[in-house]
């Protein structure tokens, strides 16, 4: 079966908006074991849909449409769709009613523009939207499908899973099921070689490797899910202590529910990385079961009153070093009374104050502090000033995680 | 002149990767005064490509391809269009001294499948690309202009600066110039009306109003420099201090750049915002003029640890109120000997700890505090955790923003 997408609106062709309905379309279909085919953005000129249109129905046999639904005069995906066909419009009166219904509940009536939305090509089916004023179209012709749906995400998703999903069967071989497993602290090309061999034996699976600044993903998709579990035991064994999550969620929730897990909390003390691995760990629900709070301290002076670094120690190993890293880790511990102290210093240029260090830009270290154990590691990053920033939070993230998780013979 | 882009391989059609060259090229051809009609991503089957080129090159006079032009088996994008015309590929010789030089320089040797990337169909031109192994392709093919470029955005952008658009002419009209403006706390409806009148003197102007979780943008469009003046003149009259920014960066270049300008320092106290606040101003280059520290204090502990609250403070006003949201500004602003102490308090959701505030899901407080003057604001914010979160930092940017611009009657 070929399936294609239109995306349909001018603003998808500027920088003001990307198409991501149909990357998300794309996810749903690969979970039935259905490959999307092609996808065009165009704009709100009658003449290029139509174009589109009919190239479509001639090559496709799937064909969804998100947006050109609207009330304004430039919305006609529907006109352009019974055009094709030589159909003309007829109104929908439970639609209507659906309509008037919406407006009635806010106290108003539909402007007159809005009744257009419950008008339907002859001899198609209106879908319901329950989140908004559009209705889709769900219409079969020649043995094809052509399914129209509002641009709008939240509406267009919704109406996918009510109305779309139901009507599809699965690819030939049944629905994919597919597992997520996240690992930290292991260069891509690393970890292509290490999963080789499990690959070659479960080479019954679809394999994919997404490489992130922060941590690599592997993601295996497959139709039967003892084949994914035998699989994945397999790289439990092969990854070990590399292997940070599986399922979802990054390296944050690991270290939140590694935390949780084992009844204990967390401060951070940030230089380089400005508040980013704070800000990375409360952006989860639930944060607050496990971390307690942090230092950002951009300046000598702010590393000695936040985390009581003392000036001496500064002064002789420089703001970039292990022995502040650790300072900074044990000091901000200790201030907040957590459990453990995870600290970042480094250089993520341009003007960064190295305070004599003389590191190259890049350089970061990043240290961990317990009752009575601690780490630190040093880290050479390539990449601009954001990219290093958010490089060296995953490294600290993953640095505590490996303890948490016993992977590590602590240093006492 | 009718335009196309068309992003070429199979990543383009899941969730793994965004055609964002397509967006840059847009924006690119507007600055030209040129539209874009069309965009299209297509997998790596060969057939596929095949048929989309065909129909391009019959209804397009300027095609750009991104992709494709790797050295491995699913690339195939020179190919594809030699074979469209029915001429064969060449191997260009100085191209092949570039690619031996290329990789000499990094002491190895081409491996085989790399000579791939130096044939091209014969009658294009090839087009060097300095940042990678993939040179591209500017091809004439009856009156019609056919680009092909590597899908490495880095390689492409630069290709099309270089060898592109020195080959395209600007728009009937001539080169569109623009002109952004940033304004804070103004809802994008509001600025709609608000700037109602200007628009209509000024409507030989292309506008736009960009709306997003933290600020509002207006982006002005016009062949002709001084149009754009008096429309920013105009503008800078109607919205006063609302205005943060002309030109490029955000709301946070808006406060550091102040800070700077009147030689002052900022250090932050975050509850609900959890450090995003201090990470939007460290990713900004320099921050570290301006900016130098802060403290995330996630609980009543830490906000009485590192910024100095008053532990009956908090019992008595709740760590959600303007009484503790100033004691946090002045305290973190006293321990870092800042000019200015800035801080967030609100509740993010879903299981955030209020202290016994009993405030609502996306209420926040935001408080600046100088030497003799202070400012607290009461917001209460829709979307979910992550949304609040950032909307929090915007309001208590745009707050400093407006005390720093001298807008503001101070309270002392």
């Amino acid at each position: 079966m070929r399936i294609e997408c239109i995306a349909i609106g001018s603003e998808l062709l500027t920088t003001r908006r990307l198409d991501t309905n149909s990357v998300w379309i794309a996810e749903r279909l690969a979970a039935l074991g259905l490959g999307l085919h092609r996808k065009t953005s165009v704009g709100d000129q009658r003449e290029d849909l139509a174009e589109l249109c009919l190239e479509a129905f001639q090559r496709s046999d799937l064909i969804v449409c998100t947006g050109g639904l609207g009330p304004t005069f430039d919305d006609f995906t529907k006109e352009v769709w019974a055009d094709r066909f030589g159909v003309p419009l007829q109104e929908d009166p439970q639609c209507r009613e659906v309509l008037v219904a919406w407006y009635a509940q806010r106290n108003r009536v539909p402007p007159p523009a809005n009744f257009k939305q419950v008008l339907f090509p002859v001899g198609s089916e209106p879908l319901a939207n329950p989140l908004g004023t559009a209705p889709g179209v769900w219409w079969e012709r020649g043995g094809k499908r052509i399914v129209l749906l509002p641009g709008v995400p939240r509406e267009m998703k919704r109406m996918w899973v009510d109305h779309v999903e139901p009507r599809l069967k699965p690819g030939a071989g049944g629905a994919l099921h597919s597992r997520r497993l996240v690992v930290g602290g292991v260069p891509e090309s690393a970890l292509d070689q290490r999963t080789e061999a499990v690959r070659a034996t479960h080479c019954d699976l679809e394999w994919t490797i997404l490489a992130g600044l922060t941590q690599v993903e592997l993601i295996l998709r497959g139709r039967d899910p003892k084949a994914l579990d035998a699989a994945q035991a397999d790289l439990e064994v092969e990854l070990g202590e590399d292997l940070a999550r599986v399922g979802e969620g990054d390296l944050e929730e690991a270290v939140l529910d590694l935390l949780k897990a084992r009844g204990e909390t967390l401060a951070t003390a940030e230089s380089m990385s400005g508040g980013l691995l704070a800000a990375r760990l409360t952006a989860i629900p639930g944060a607050s079961g496990a971390f307690v709070g942090g230092a950002v301290v951009y300046t000598a002076a702010a590393k000695v009153a936040l985390a009581g670094v003392d000036t001496a120690l500064i002064s002789r190993h420089g703001t970039i070093s292990e022995a502040t890293a650790l300072a900074l880790a044990r000091g901000i511990r200790e201030r907040l009374s957590a459990t453990w102290g995870l600290a970042i210093t480094g250089n993520a240029g341009p003007s960064l104050d190295t305070g004599g260090s003389n590191r190259a830009l890049g350089d970061c270290i990043v240290a961990v502090a317990g009752a009575d154990q601690f780490e630190t590691r040093s880290f050479a990053m390539p990449g601009e000033r954001q990219d290093i920033q958010l490089r060296s939070t995953a490294w600290a993230l993953d640095l505590l995680r490996r303890m948490l998780a016993g992977g590590l013979a602590p240093k006492r």
